[in-house]
C-alpha cells in the first residue's frame, strides 16, 4: 500500500524560498528554525510515517534477526523508499549467529499438574526430546541466585522471581534485564539444568516477554545460543508458581526446540535525502528493522522506523536540498546484540568524522518529553534552540548524558553527536518483546508528534551548519 | 493450604441470640436485618471465600468439563468444604459429552506468511493433519454471513469479524456470542470449510477467548463436536487479518487437533448449612466449578465458588442454625452447555417447590452494583427490605426480571425464585474464557463485597420465612 500524499508541501515550499532568501546570518537562523517549526506543524497531520509501520507490520509481520522474514523486510524497505525517492537506498550486509524457536511449553507435574505459559528467551538452549523435568528453586533475585551455593542449584531449574519498576523513562528496564541476559551462564556454572524468569516487563498478562541472553562464549564471541534452556513465565505464570512453591516442592518439565545456524545473512538498510554543498556531512537517523517473533514488531521498532522515515520524506519534500546529507539506516539484527550497530560503524570507519549528528528513535511511539543530547559543551546553546523549537509541542529541556539509541551507541562512544528525543516509556514495557508488540498499540497522535520532532531537529542539523563537538570556549 | 479463622463470631453470636430473644414479628425481623447486616460486615474484612479460590486456581488449576481436572476439582472441593465443616457434603454425578484441543495454530501463506494467534471453539472439529488451506472470506457480521450466497462461502474459511461491546451489564455478551455459536453449522450448512472468529471479548490483547459452539446435532442433542473447525482470533489478529484482507485475497493455514469420547464424567459438588424447623426449604447459592482450559478459571467461575462459600460460611459459624437450610451448589460442566444445572433440575424434581430461592454467581468478582429480583409480585416489598440492607454496601434496587444466572435459569423457569446481585461487568469480557482468567485478575475487596451481599441475602431468605413465591394480593 502507497504512502498517502502530503499536504501542506506548498506552505514548507515558501518557508523554504524564504530562507534562501534570507540574508543575514541571524536571519538565516531564524528562517531555518522557522522551517523547522513548519515541518515539525506538517508532522502532526502526516501519514507518510504511520502508513510506513502498517505496512511493514501487516504485509511483512515478525522479522526475527538473521531469518528469511527479516530478509522480506529488506527487500520490502528497499523497495518502499525507492518507490518513496529516497537516494542511495541500498543494503549493506553483514552475517550474525542465527536462533529460532520451534516449540516451548512448560508444565508443573504431580498433583497440582497444569501447563505454565512461557516463551523461550533468545539464545536458549533446547531441552532433550520430550523435555526435562527437574524441581524449581526459587530466588527473589538475581543477586540472591548469584550468591547461593552450588548445592542449591544443582540440577534443578532456576526461576528468578525479580520484579520490573515501571516508570516514566524506561529506566526499570536495565535494571531487570540483567536476570534475563545473566542467568543461563550463571546458573549453567552452578549446575542448574535451565532458567525460568519472571518476564522482564510491566504488565500483569499471560503471555510472556521473550528478549536476548548472554550467548558469548568463553572467547567473549556470541554464540547462536547460551550452554542451558531459558524461558520467560509471564507474570500471572510467576505467581502462580511462587503460590505453588508455597505449598511444597515443585517439579516442572520444560521443552523447548530450536534451530540454529553459526551464520544467517543479516543487513542495514540505508536511504537518504541527499545533502547539498556539504552532502558528505551526514544527520544520521536510526530505527531497527528486526524483530522478535512474537509480535509483528510494531512498537520495537516498526514504529522507529516509520518515524525517521517519516521525518526524512518530510525534508526531502523541501524544494531545495538541505545543506547536509540526511540519512536513514534501518538497522538489522539490533535484538541479538546491536550487530547492525556494530557492522555500520565498522563498514563506515572512514566517515564517522563527517557524522555530525546521530539519532535513534527505539522506544515506541508514545510522546516525546524531553530533548536530551550529547554535544560538545560549546555546542550547548544549539541544543537550547533546538528545544526552544520542541518546546510547543510538549518536549522539555533535557540533559547533556544522552545515550543516542542502542544501534548508533558505537556512533556515540566514537564521539559522533548525539540526541535522544526521550519518549514516555511508561507502557512501552507492558508490550516490549511480547506478541501484543502489534500495530494498535501506537497511538497516532504520538506517534506523529514524533516524526514531528525528529523532522524538525533533522532539518536544523542539516542546514544550520552547527558543529555539535564544538568544545568549550577556554576563554569562558 | 486451610481457610484462615473468622474473626468477629463474638459479634455476629450475640446478635444471634438478641435475634431469639425478640418477640413481636417486626423486632424479629428487625433483628434479622441487623444480624444480615453485622454478616455482611464480617464479610468486609473475610478472608475464607478468597482463600477457596486461590487455593481451587493454585492447586488444581484449569478444570475443563469432563475432564481428569474437573474431577480433581470435585475431590478437591469434596474434601476442603467436608473440613470447613459443612453438612451433606456429596458428589450428584452425570455425564457430559467431552471435548479437548490438543493442538491449534493458525499461518498465513504466501508473501505476507505470519502467525496468526487462534484459539479452537470448544466443539471445534479437528482439521486434517497438518492443516487445511483455503482462502479466508471476511464477514463484518454474522447477519452478512447468514444471507451469503453458498457460492461465495463453499470451500472457503468464514472469517467473521463482528465487534462486541462493552457494558457495565455485560449484556454486549449476549448479542456478540451469536457469532461463535452459529457460525459453524451455518458456515458448514453452506459448504465452508472452516469458522474463524473475532475473538467475543472487549480487551486488545493477543490472547483469544474460547468458549463454546451450538454442537446439538438434527436430534437436538450435543454432540462433542461440531461440523466443522472453529477458532477465534485474538483482536490484533482480526486487524491484521482485515488489513491483509484489504491488500487482496489471503489463504490461511488451520492446524486443529481435538480429542473427543462421547460420555465423560462430570458431576455437581453439594453442601450444605443445615437448617432448623424448616431445614427441608432450600435456599440455594451456585457456581460453577468447571472452566475452560486457557485460564485457571479465577473469575469464570471459581470467585462464583468463593463467594458462595464464604457466604455460606459466614452464615454457618453463627451459633444457631438458620431455619432453612442453606445449599450450596458447584456446578459441573457449565461451560460446554449447562449440564449440571439440567442434572441438578432433574435430580431434584421432586423437591423444586422446595427451593425457596436461588443465585448463581457466576459474572466473575467486580462489585455488585443492583439487586434484581424474579419474585412473585406479592414478595417484592420483601426485595426492598433486602435491598435496604445492602443499599450500604453499595448496591441499588434492580427490577423484578432477574434471570439469577446460567445454572439456575432450569429453576427459575420451573417457578423458583431467584435473585441476581448483578455485578460491574465493564472489563469482565477483557479476561473472560482467555488464559488471562487467573487468581491475579479478582480485586479482593470487590470480591468481599460479593461474599457480604451473599451472606446477606441468604441470612435473611433463610431466616425470614418469606414467601418469594407470593402472588400479588387479590386486594389490590
Amino acid at each position: 500500500m502507497r504512502p498517502v500524499a502530503l499536504v501542506a508541501i506548498g506552505a514548507l515550499a515558501a518557508c523554504q524560498m524564504m530562507t534562501a532568501a534570507a540574508e543575514t546570518p541571524a536571519d538565516r537562523e531564524a528562517e531555518i528554525l522557522k522551517t523547522a517549526t513548519s515541518l515539525a506543524n506538517a508532522g502532526t497531520w502526516d501519514n507518510v510515517g504511520l502508513q510506513f509501520v502498517e505496512d511493514l507490520t501487516t504485509e511483512i509481520g515478525p522479522r526475527l534477526a538473521g531469518s528469511p522474514d527479516e530478509k522480506r523486510a529488506r527487500d520490502w524497505a528497499v523497495a518502499e523508499l525507492t518507490e518513496m525517492g529516497f537516494a542511495n537506498v541500498h543494503v549493506e550486509d553483514f552475517t550474525v549467529p542465527y536462533w529460532k524457536r520451534t516449540h516451548e511449553t512448560a508444565r508443573v507435574v504431580g498433583a497440582s499438574a497444569q501447563p505454565l505459559i512461557i516463551t523461550a528467551l533468545g539464545g536458549s538452549a533446547p531441552t532433550p526430546e520430550g523435555g526435562l523435568e527437574a524441581d524449581i528453586v526459587r530466588f527473589e533475585l538475581l543477586a540472591d541466585m548469584l550468591a547461593a551455593d552450588d548445592v542449591d542449584v544443582a540440577g534443578k531449574i532456576v526461576f528468578i522471581d525479580e520484579y520490573m519498576t515501571r516508570t516514566q523513562t524506561g529506566a526499570g528496564y536495565g535494571l531487570a534485564v540483567a536476570k534475563r541476559a545473566a542467568c543461563p551462564k550463571a546458573a549453567a556454572a552452578k549446575g542448574a539444568v535451565a532458567c525460568l524468569i519472571r518476564s522482564v516487563g510491566t504488565d500483569h498478562f499471560r503471555r510472556p516477554h521473550t528478549g536476548g541472553i548472554d550467548r558469548r562464549g568463553p572467547d567473549g564471541v556470541a554464540k547462536p545460543m547460551g550452554p542451558i534452556p531459558a524461558a520467560a513465565l509471564s507474570a500471572p505464570d510467576g505467581d502462580q508458581l511462587a503460590r505453588l512453591l508455597e505449598r511444597g516442592p515443585v517439579t516442572v518439565n520444560l521443552d523447548i526446540g530450536v534451530e540454529t545456524a553459526d551464520a544467517a545473512p543479516s543487513g542495514n538498510v540505508i536511504a537518504e535525502v541527499e545533502g547539498g554543498a556539504n552532502k558528505d556531512e551526514i544527520v544520521l537517523l536510526g530505527c531497527h528493522l528486526d524483530s522478535w517473533d512474537l509480535g509483528t514488531g510494531a512498537i520495537d521498532d516498526g514504529a522507529g522506523c516509520g518515524i525517521v522515515v517519516g521525518a526524512a520524506k518530510l525534508i526531502d519534500q523541501l524544494p531545495g536540498k538541505p545543506d547536509r546529507t540526511i540519512r536513514v539506516v534501518l538497522y538489522g539484527s539490533e535484538e541479538i546484540g546491536l550487530f547492525g550497530g556494530d557492522a555500520y560503524a565498522r563498514q563506515h570507519a572512514d566517515e564517522l568524522d563527517k557524522h555530525v549528528l546521530a539519532s535513534e528513535s527505539d522506544h515506541g511511539a508514545s510522546y516525546i518529553w524531553q530533548f536530551q543530547t550529547k554535544f560538545g559543551e560549546g555546542a550547548l546553546d544549539y541544543a537550547n534552540k533546538i528545544q526552544g523549537v520542541l518546546a510547543r509541542y510538549g518536549v522539555a529541556a533535557g540533559d547533556n548524558l544522552a545515550g543516542g539509541g542502542p544501534d548508533i551507541g558505537v556512533l556515540a562512544r566514537s564521539g559522533v553527536p548525539v540526541v535522544t528525543p526521550a519518549q514516555d516509556g511508561w507502557d512501552y514495557f507492558d508490550y516490549h518483546h511480547t506478541p501484543d508488540d502489534t500495530f494498535d498499540k501506537i497511538e497516532p497522535d504520538a506517534f506523529r508528534q514524533n516524526v514531528s520532532v525528529y523532522a524538525a531537529f533533522a532539518y536544523i542539523a542539516a542546514e544550520s551548519g552547527w558543529d555539535f563537538r564544538k568544545p568549550a570556549d577556554p576563554e569562558e
